[in-house]
């Protein structure tokens, strides 16, 4: 007790030197948080000599700014180098980011923006409990940040799956950039964790013995997860910090710092760091390892011959790998936000109910929560419409890939195939989305035989991807000898473009539902059409597309928002490859599109075969 | 009232009538809501005459799948004519689309994303007090829905804001697509209300003089938001459908339709509707008309000969129309969410208070609420991070831009223009995103000159824009005699192209913080090279694209998200448009980028003017 209260002090004034050599940073939620900071990472299962241990205790620092203070606690407790981080922080060589980063030894999840923690951690915990391995899950944030409504989301899903084993501490600071928390937005803290059936528990937080007696009753608690509500002072330790939000994100001055180290009494050392931080690499620094052995049996494919939509070939393959991976290594898990019927998640609902997480209608956190198992062991699918899987949840992604996380994100119900539900329910943006975020990959298979092949390959390797698909029944892709062009002969190779058909003169470029209209128009015109299925649009394949599209008419066409989506992404690639086809036209949608049945719909806005048969016919002639 | 029970009768009807002839729709949520429709809407200040009056109370049906419960209440309410939607019912020809649509008289918000309206609803009560207009608003809400996070923050800011000019009605049916809601997911709805503050009232939701008594008490009570919690059965009125979850998003078979109506004692005259319903023409209905004159004042431009950063430029430019519209017929409001003095808007917030709102860190009901104020007859400015204002909100701007608002999104902190906050805060997809939403216009000013007049131009024109701007201070862009290019002799034009430099060899391209950049590489090669400003992305200009870049060498330089952005957009246009440069090249970000100083970042990716001067100099060699 003795040695973290000193190391509290210690720490403060790593926290003031490291935002003042780095000329930037977040100081005074960092000296708020310190005492929670300490005793969480004091009491947790963690081992600095053995920090990626897969049975340790999970810890989530949901307020990533405060980052100060987290690393000098993993430095003052062994994890980490406490010099690097005073020299490093902030610099583009160092692991020492802004923000909290996984894969430094301590933080097992990248946060920054607000309210995303709490979802992280109860992921661990659903983890923990599928993989049986008992361990618990720590996450600290700060006051303002429970107002975000995913927080709110993440406390239902607790409280849902009797998540005991994660605790939720709370720096009560009532300090936000803006002024005070209850001025900026109050939030009824306590209130609502009740309202919710947690347990909450107040504690001074800057009292290291109040805070390690209330963390042992929460994880003695085996009934409800807890939340420890930690009344704390922004900027504590330093006289004229303290409750002054002008320090929540400003390093101190020379004289500041100066007199602030003195009255922590630490010796004003900073001249060392700056010579230091001075001989750091111009480079960015090494990626953090990240990631798993996928270790999982894939069973053989199935290959349709009836027209069948492609979710419910989806459905029936993620079946056949649940139940096929019971007992692996590795489990195989489907999130569920109450559209399992559609999205045909309920064969595994039914079947193996124990794989299967129902979250409701609250896609923010199970976004996250998916993001959160997936990285910690379990390969995860998350099922659901292409406007909530993508367009609802897109900033959760772009922090699932910026975490480096293993899911597979499947979202049926996409394009004007979707029909009758109309606009609010198109998602017409499943491939540009995924493009921003930097670290999914993005398939779109053409028909049921494409698609069980696509969810097989995905379940096998580590990654982030989006596999988008229709709602209606597709019929099968077939060669021209009449085999399905995806069937027992097939396998998927991402990045691969397929050439379904072959013609000299037009070339029609598309992906999913659309594709079977391509052929259908182009066995109009045989020997005079080629039909490309580009089911990977974010990686283009350079061969294929200069021997169909050089010099060639080029017509995409794409049930897809028409700024951008795959013609954009093929004229780019195309332009920076010298491939110029002597004609180059897309069909897709400009506009939302009211409600109608998909062909109907298909027919006014040019995405029946009929309609892409007469573009076709205009351009041969 | 004897009246309305007998409406509910025939509503009930009408919709197992409109669904059954489209063969499609969501018949059990609307029997279970009937009640609460007729309610509402007999209740509130609306009058079927005049519908679109500016004083009228205002009515959101967040739950907007029970578009058949509603059309039949328009219906029989006289709002709309009940055979045109009956036999029109999610035809595309039609103005009655599968989810509820603002437009059409007693609409006011389109929805069909659970858990939107609330915040809808507290972004028109907030225009109520802003306008000092008195109007009151009406939300009706599912059980469902309440497990979204925005539905909290929603909850909050109309607490924080004394909004008792806001009531919602909560259909409690306790029955969702998958089963029922506690099984799902549970929400203790009640003990959520109450500890954000709000006062419940509980009804049976099928009596009518009860639900009416509890809109009078909740209308009378002017110090609280109130949630009339009404418990109500799915599928109420006909016996077999009663508590039958099935019938959430399925129509009625033949045999099922005569029983329910014979149980209702209801002709069964679909085959007249069938009948119409064939002869409906096979084209999309026209829009329906949205939008309001915009009358403001638009003060002086202010110019600047001093870098400065485009952020504080929009703050000046923000306070200038502020305080030049207190008075104005249409007033201007700008929505903060806890970063007005990194985004600049606390100019506003200490000259103006009376047109600051400040929302905390709930970014997705801040987007909503900012879409609803901005198209009930505020211009509303929503300023935020790129991270937080387009990522984060995605979705919230989509379906802004499904319902034609007036919102001006300004971002701040886009790019790695961020420097140290690192990954999590380098907005990358400040077009590409909007892109999307079909809806949005997207403006990347160059400098500080540029980005005042924007903000003035977006301000004076009714629809959405997003404008997006970095973070570190901004040289001014000069012309070669020196003098401001975007000076007092300069007006903003959308989709301008700005010619800043002229060369004959190598043509520079690129938008927002990177254009300093740009000219000082080209500043190096006069003659040689030209820099184009693209500062409006999605609207190009064929004509200076034709001229600069046909046979010439392209370099397109983006502080954004490498796959979608300016590039693409660009290649795709002139493939298009069958402009064709020798050679075309990108720089632009293919990675989540560590923290540092922006400089060192932009050295390290490539978009120092150092850099793009190598580069350059390679084209030209």
């Amino acid at each position: 007790m003795r040695r973290l209260k000193e190391l509290a002090r210690i720490c403060r004034g790593d926290v003031l030197k490291m935002t003042y050599v780095a000329n930037s940073g977040h100081p005074g939620g960092s000296m708020s948080s310190m005492e929670i900071f300490l005793s969480i990472y004091s009491f947790a299962n963690v081992d600095p000599k053995n920090p990626f241990d897969p049975l340790r205790d999970r810890i989530v620092i949901s307020h990533g700014h405060t980052s100060p203070g987290v690393y000098s606690v993993l430095g003052r407790l062994g994890f980490v180098d406490i010099d690097q981080v005073i020299a490093g922080f902030r610099h583009h060589s160092s692991i020492f980011e802004g923000h909290v980063t996984r894969g430094i030894p301590g933080i097992d999840w990248s946060t920054g923006n607000l309210g995303q923690g709490l979802a992280a951690g109860v992921g661990f915990a659903l983890a923990s409990k599928i993989k049986e391995q008992d361990y618990h899950v720590f996450v600290a944030m700060s006051d303002a940040e429970q107002a975000k409504g995913q927080v709110a989301e993440a406390r239902r899903i607790a409280k849902k799956y009797g998540l005991s084993n994660v605790t939720v501490v709370i720096d009560y600071n009532d300090a936000q950039i803006s002024g005070r928390a209850r001025d900026i937005m109050a939030v009824n803290i306590k209130e609502n964790y009740l309202s919710d059936g947690w347990r909450v528990i107040e504690v001074d937080g800057h009292d290291i013995e109040q805070l390690l007696y209330a963390l042992k009753e929460a994880v003695e608690d085996k009934v409800n997860p807890v939340a420890i509500l930690a009344h704390t002072v922004m900027g504590k330790g330093v006289s004229f910090m303290e409750n002054n939000v002008s320090y929540h994100g400003k390093p101190l001055t020379k004289e500041e710092l100066e007199k602030a180290l003195a009255e922590l009494g630490i010796e004003n050392d900073v001249d060392k760091y700056i010579e230091m931080r001075k001989h750091l690499p111009l480079v960015k620094h090494e990626p953090l390892k990240l990631g798993y052995e996928v270790k999982i049996n894939v069973p053989t494919a199935r290959t349709y011959t009836e027209k069948t939509d492609n979710r419910s070939a989806f459905g029936k393959a993620l079946l056949d790998i649940v139940k096929a991976n019971k007992n692996s290594e590795t489990p195989v898990v489907v999130v569920d936000c109450d559209l399992a019927s559609s999205v045909k998640t309920d064969l595994v609902m039914k079947e193996v109910p124990e794989r299967f997480v129902q979250i409701g209608v609250q896609e923010h956190a199970a976004a996250t929560v998916s993001g959160a198992m997936s990285a910690d062991g379990i390969v995860t699918f998350f099922a659901d419409f292409g406007v909530f899987g993508v367009s609802e949840t897109y900033n959760q992604h772009r922090l699932n890939a910026i975490n480096h996380t293993n899911l597979k994100v499947v979202v049926t119900h996409c394009g004007l195939n979707v029909g009758e539900d109309g606009k609010t329910h198109h998602g017409l943006d499943y491939v540009s989305a995924p493009a921003n975020w930097l670290g999914y990959k993005v398939i779109v298979p053409a028909d049921p035989n494409q698609t069980d092949r696509v969810v097989r390959y995905t379940a096998s390797v580590y990654g982030n991807f989006l596999i988008a698909m229709g709602r209606a029944k597709q019929s099968i892709i077939k060669r021209e000898d009449g085999k399905p062009f995806f069937g027992d002969d097939y396998t998927f190779e991402y990045g691969k473009i397929d050439v379904l058909r072959e013609g000299a003169e037009v070339t029609l470029l598309g992906c999913g539902a659309i594709v079977e209209n391509l052929v259908a128009a182009a066995d109009n015109f045989k020997g005079r059409v080629s039909v490309l299925n580009v089911a990977c649009p974010l990686d283009l394949d350079e061969a294929t597309l200069r021997k169909y599209c050089d010099g060639k008419k080029v017509l995409v066409v794409e049930d897809h928002a028409a700024p951008l989506g795959l013609a954009a992404l093929l004229a780019k690639f195309m332009m920076q490859k010298k491939i110029f086809p002597s004609h180059f036209e897309q069909i897709a949608i400009e506009e939302h599109v009211v409600s109608g049945p998909y062909e109907a719909l298909y027919e006014l806005y040019g995405l029946s075969a009929k309609k892409i048969a007469e573009k076709v016919a205009a351009l041969l002639s």
